[in-house]
């Protein structure tokens, strides 16, 4: 059975310690029957929204060095060390370059949002939106405010970042109920009225795509591909 | 068509004012051709945490008293009103013996979770909690962190009250990320291994059941039904 080894390199998540205890713990696998070293992962998810960039790459390159210096300790005690993965969406142009890494684990932005375009600064780099969720103004009580059927178990929200309405940009989430969502407005925007459609760019796709059964694809608008989410919901 | 008119009785996020908007309303109902006034709606769930239990007394009956009153105002303008709904499981105890009120939209809290028991108070009424996740330890890197395989994929987490660990409720969730739960802990507990499987009350079930195909039902510790969550999913 090939194995990697997990190593934190900074997150304090997973993992053993770089160095020894991932030495000991690569020895230990290679001394098993049946077991075989096949590489070593980590994955430094607290750097990816560093800044300035070159912070972000300094920070990238350091916590790396963790997973690069235990590939060289675990090779010299002549065990073969094949994968070597880590960086993520967020820090990918760092991680991509670095000698010695063969496997990059980005991916959670393949669609864009607010995290990884705002927080990560992914729209500097060129990066566009690509997903959003159609909600449907269902009340708007005052002026001020409005009511989408759009709640947490259709999109999500974190407090630290947020959605954003497209050609509305002037909406803030106020908060998702379970089957609402409230947001407010300037009275002087422009109007919006009961039974419109919103195109919402989530805030963060890993917390929103997981909540629907198919993505819907469209070119030009146009539906081109439905394709359904089979892993969804296989929790158990 | 019969239909019910949504009245704002003080949480403000759906309905018309009650009074005079919530009469001219129904007046325009029971002047349309093919459209008939079923009732009126209300959901107070801005009073559920009042505390202590006079306050949530008090204000129970005055956000229904909009309710009630803008009942008079439209049976005294000659148009019947049969559904009056309102209340919720946070202040059922005081909703349900109104006069007036033919229905109680309480149900979230049929399992009992820490949202409703702690922060509502109805562990003070005898209500128990029935609905539990099976997370299993993945991994424990140092002796006072615990990693879970019970993401938020799977659980949910509200900053502002928490989930707990049954037999561990020392246990504080630092956060969840995709896949992992990050739990901190005493390393004087008691200890907890690597595949231990750990049963988690979630802090708020309506962030959490949605995420699951079904419920597994048990009556002392044996399997009994297997309830599939027919409408999970059903967005669109």
């Amino acid at each position: 059975i090939p194995m990697v080894v997990d190593i934190n390199i900074g997150m304090d998540r997973t993992g053993v310690s770089p160095g020894r205890q991932a030495l000991e713990l690569a020895r230990s696998i290679d001394g098993s029957e049946g077991l075989r070293l096949a590489g070593i992962m980590g994955y430094e998810g607290h750097v990816l929204t560093a800044w300035p960039n070159e912070d972000k790459r300094a920070q990238t390159v350091a916590a790396l060095d963790g997973l690069l210096e235990s590939r060289q300790l675990i090779e010299a005690d002549g065990i073969p060390v094949g994968i070597v993965s880590g960086g993520g969406s967020g820090n990918h142009m760092f991680a991509a370059v670095l000698d010695g890494l063969t496997e990059l684990q980005a991916g959670g932005a393949c669609f864009m949002d607010p995290f990884y375009g705002e927080l990560c600064h992914l729209e500097e780099l060129g990066f566009e939106y690509a997903l959003t969720i159609l909600a449907t103004v269902t009340s708007r009580p005052i002026p001020e405010r409005v009511i989408t059927d759009a709640g947490f178990k259709t999109l999500s929200a974190k407090e630290e970042w947020h959605a954003v309405v497209l050609g509305h940009e002037d909406f803030e989430l106020v908060y998702l109920s379970a089957e609402h969502g409230v947001w407010l407005r300037s009275p002087d925007s422009a109007p919006v009225m009961i039974g419109e459609q919103l195109e919402i760019i989530p805030d963060y796709h890993d917390t929103t795509t997981f909540r629907h059964d198919k993505f819907i694809g469209l070119r030009d608008g146009v539906v081109e591909t439905v394709i359904p989410l089979l892993a969804r919901g296989r929790l158990q």
